[in-house]
């Protein structure tokens, strides 16, 4: 059965792979699992059609028969562990790369969030120039540390896993923030994370969602 | 095999059960795992050795023979899945109890631990006041959404899971701020995470350690 995921109908970032489709797309690439993508607008996002599908309001979701779920992490979750890819067979190394997973998403994503937040929302606020460093600060101070423990290793636990795939998506939404430069390490890993043949294959058909709408729009 | 975990050697919440080996201890309550705890100093949490088992010098760890996990989504994800009730049999089910663990992780816990740490760090700062109403309006909006999608259900996905867990925790660090106070459906669910045993018991673990501290000086 082919899973159903959704995504913007208009891509906010221009197609720029930053919208939470991008690692549920690159984790079913890597896994070779053909899927199908419904585009559901702003509108429909926050409708009780989808709410049902999603409690929060957001894309993406994932529909397989009579499963439905939500939640990046959670999709990923589920597509590694019916399949060979993404998780390690042996239990420790899984259950390590699921730590990995959840630091992705619940220790690194928050502060660079906060940061992208900020940015966009309260750029016109009387203290943004003020608190910037703070929220820099922060940021810096997981990326010093995730810095540490990788090394030069080329992943967090020996062979790629989804707590990379999450890791290298995270990492991502730094973009032109500049808080990558200073380590080195980090930018090699992204980029040896963009390099792969699914996420090149991901980022070409979440791109070509807007590429399309930029034509026919 | 007994596992091991990590607690604040100095609780600092003078043992209201926020700190995160609190979820920890209260997964291996639920599934009647029994554990020893190792307390560690906050000089000990910043040193290498800490940092081996948890790259960013923090707590709790888990340690079974040669296995080390960090991040509490992680360590209850692994003690749910070795062991009964945590996480139900049947897959999808299990999927969506997993789900909702990240939901927690990653939906739910940066606003409030944004706000959290606004009232800690920024308490002193020109912006403070002023800023507070945004950081309170993110949170409600994901209370909203959460209430709407429990409504007069026990647990978010029928049976209790580690989903649940994960969620009550979070909504733990509420508090006295007031704001579970517009969901009467929340603030009973939390009450309802807090009545069971095994929270109790994990509780009064935690409690315990820092009751011994204040009496031994």
């Amino acid at each position: 059965m082919i899973p159903t995921i959704t995504a913007f109908a208009r891509s906010p970032d221009r197609g720029r792979g930053m919208a939470r489709d991008m690692p549920v797309r690159w984790a079913l690439e890597e896994v070779g699992q053909p899927y199908d993508v419904r585009l559901v607008s702003f509108e429909e996002m926050k409708e009780s059609a989808h709410r049902a599908l999603q409690p929060f309001g957001q894309i993406p979701t994932y529909e397989e028969g009579d499963l439905v779920l939500f939640e990046t992490g959670a999709i990923v979750m589920h597509i590694a562990q019916g399949r060979a890819g993404l998780l390690p067979r042996y239990a420790a190394a899984r259950a390590r790369a699921i730590a990995w997973m959840f630091a992705a998403q619940s220790t690194m994503e928050p502060p660079i969030l906060a940061r992208e937040v900020a940015v966009l929302v309260e750029r016109d606020r009387s203290w943004f120039e003020a608190r910037l460093p703070l929220l820099d600060e922060r940021v810096d101070a997981r990326l010093g540390d995730l810095s540490r423990r990788l090394g030069d290793a080329d992943w967090l636990d020996s062979a790629f896993s989804a707590g990379d795939l999450l890791m290298v998506t995270v990492l991502r939404r730094l973009g032109t923030s500049g808080l990558l430069d200073r380590y080195p390490n980090l930018t090699a890993y992204v980029a040896r994370g963009q390099a792969r043949p699914a996420f090149q294959r991901a980022f070409a058909a979440q791109l070509a969602v807007f590429t399309s709408q930029a034509a026919g729009g």
